[in-house]
């Protein structure tokens, strides 16, 4: 079992990675002074896979506990869900010295963090992420929200959790492209901060994709260990946080022309890095040799669905309404080189439409080989 | 005009107390750094009184700026008003370094700091308020939130304002059941942190009620910085913030058992602090002579809406709802004497609920004499 310390001005909590965690979910967190009885909240899928070692495990310590039981998939990640959250908690007679454990995904950990951020002013929680994008990302920094029609996350809170404890045995149950996705975010680490990582996941690919638990534990526990030090130097997205969006303007924008139905976010995310770094190596911002090697990488993961049949036009207004955008400007995370980022915002926009147009058409069906 | 610092551990502010302030608004926030344009938030009658005081104030330096009109009253203080507030600041392109003018009484305060603290995961907020409940009281020390369908302020969150501008000039529009509202948290601020304070209130009733500008900017004031300095030592009510709930205990129980439209807040509050002193002079726990002084007070101050009709049941049902119940127990601040609180979770149950029985009956149509 690896610990890493999340240290933020507001807050400190542990970050668990180790095979078959799962089984100790009760003594650490117990541990760490989380009392009386959790309130779950997860999904169907993930509890008909893995309830029962939850149920087990906290048994013995807290007893029988509530379960909060949202809808599967971001769809789900709405204003209803939250009420539906929020009521379940009033049904469970939650007061504000009550605490929520999140078993699940991303969305499960976004919208049950959100859930307490709010209930009576905010209660607390802890993450038991379930797959490999909430363990190395979504789990960790306390970003909680909800998506509302005018796009993603936009309405939200910081809420850091008590403690996280990401047990990658229970990725074993993870479908190909689920793996994937969250890959696609692991990806995104090594390239903006850890050469070793993203030499680790190319060396190790085959490993991963057949979720050997030492390989994913160890690739878990660094994708941790980076971005607790990046929340701890910048809770709030002032500064260095936002190198964490490599990715992500585009990749948001690409979620949002589709409904949120076409992609997973790590998928878009994916979409997005290759976009900014094609973009990058024709203005100069990054090199042709990184942009060509993370392209590789994505390629050898998994097929991406691809962008036809995507109106640029809906790209471009979902970019304008993306929370990163500043007084109308665009602001992008460029990677110079392997580690090394670039934030700006003076991209000339129609220099970016043109882009963005040309690399929809040339990636109708899967990532092109011309992008770098 | 006085300014009163507050400082927690999160945030540091002013709040700004003087006659005809309102027309200072814009070089004052501007002062404070919050730029560019405003979105304001207030209600249909609080705009036609005094909205184009506010709009002449803004214009010079903010220009034209957008307004978003909630309904007036606490039952607009729901989930609906909320979205409403968030798509309005879609609308007016809002992005993360916007700001929020909440221009209003508690429910725009409360509602508008709660659409701000969860717009893009928080963005800043700027109170003027324009009832003396939101002056002395809602506009400082951060807590915003909804009503719920489970009872009042449940869903919420802990949000410092950018500043607080109090004119006390504009009270001068309100009825005298708003300003008696108000009056009865000024007689709670004495009650339990200021005999000079309440000594005031005693002999300047009169000119309190003809709206004296001098008398009121002095009592604003004085609560004002009261309640920063409560706030100040316990931010998130660990502690000391405790004793500002003297009265909210029983009085939402009131609230909620009467469907939130008997009673203004300060009403129930008023209520609330009677009951709680009589039961406490009952038990040893209150002087029989401050219940009495209290007493007389706050029937010097306007007639109360009687008790009658009231289901006790209801009451008790509401009372055990109540955020300020921990683990089953009912916590109350009972008033020792003047400025000496104490804070219970001991009281027996059916004592409690014996006496709210017979409190509820002999206070039928107006305030008994019997009880203290």
């Amino acid at each position: 079992m690896k610990k890493i310390q999340v240290q933020t001005e507001q807050a400190m909590y542990p970050i668990w990675v180790g095979q078959d965690l799962l089984s100790k979910t009760a003594e650490l967190l117990h541990g760490e002074g989380l009392r009386p009885t959790p309130v779950v909240v997860t999904n169907p899928t993930v509890w008909r896979l893995h309830g029962r070692t939850l149920q087990r495990a906290l048994k013995p310590v807290f007893g029988r506990f509530p379960i909060i039981t949202i809808g599967d998939g971001e769809r789900y990640k709405n204003r209803r869900t939250l009420q539906q959250i929020h009521d379940g908690l009033f049904h469970a007679h939650a007061d504000r010295h009550s605490w929520v454990l999140s078993f699940g995904g991303g969305v499960v950990g976004d919208i049950a963090g959100f859930a307490a951020a709010t209930f009576m002013r905010g209660i607390a929680i802890a993450h038991v992420p379930t797959t490999l994008l909430a363990q190395v990302d979504s789990a960790i920094g306390g970003k909680v929200g909800i998506d509302v029609p005018q796009g993603k996350n936009l309405i939200g809170a910081f809420h850091q959790p008590r403690a996280v404890l990401s047990d990658p045995s229970v990725l074993k149950t993870l479908s190909g492209r689920e793996l994937a996705a969250g890959l696609y975010e692991v990806v995104k680490y090594g390239a903006i901060r850890s050469a070793s990582l993203l030499s680790y996941v190319e060396k190790n690919i085959e490993d991963i994709l057949r979720r050997d638990g030492t390989t994913l534990e160890h690739v878990v526990a660094e994708c941790s260990r980076i971005k607790a030090r990046v929340v701890g130097r910048d809770e709030k997205e002032g500064g260095l946080r936002v190198i964490l969006n490599f990715g992500h303007t585009v990749g948001h924008a690409l979620e949002a022309a589709t409904g949120y139905r076409r992609f997973r976010h790590g998928e878009a995310v994916a979409w997005g890095m290759m976009a900014v770094l094609g973009l990058g190596a024709g203005i100069g911002l990054a090199g042709e040799e990184e942009c060509a090697r993370i392209n590789r990488l994505i390629h050898n993961i998994e097929a991406l669905p691809g962008l036809g049949g995507i109106e640029w036009e809906s790209v471009w207004n979902a970019l304008g309404r993306d929370k990163k955008f500043r007084g109308g400007k665009i602001r992008l995370v460029f990677l110079r080189r392997i580690g090394e980022t670039e934030i700006r915002e003076d991209i000339d926009a129609a220099l970016l439409r043109n882009y963005l147009k040309a690399f929809l058409r040339e990636n109708a069906n899967a990532p092109g080989t011309r992008s770098c």
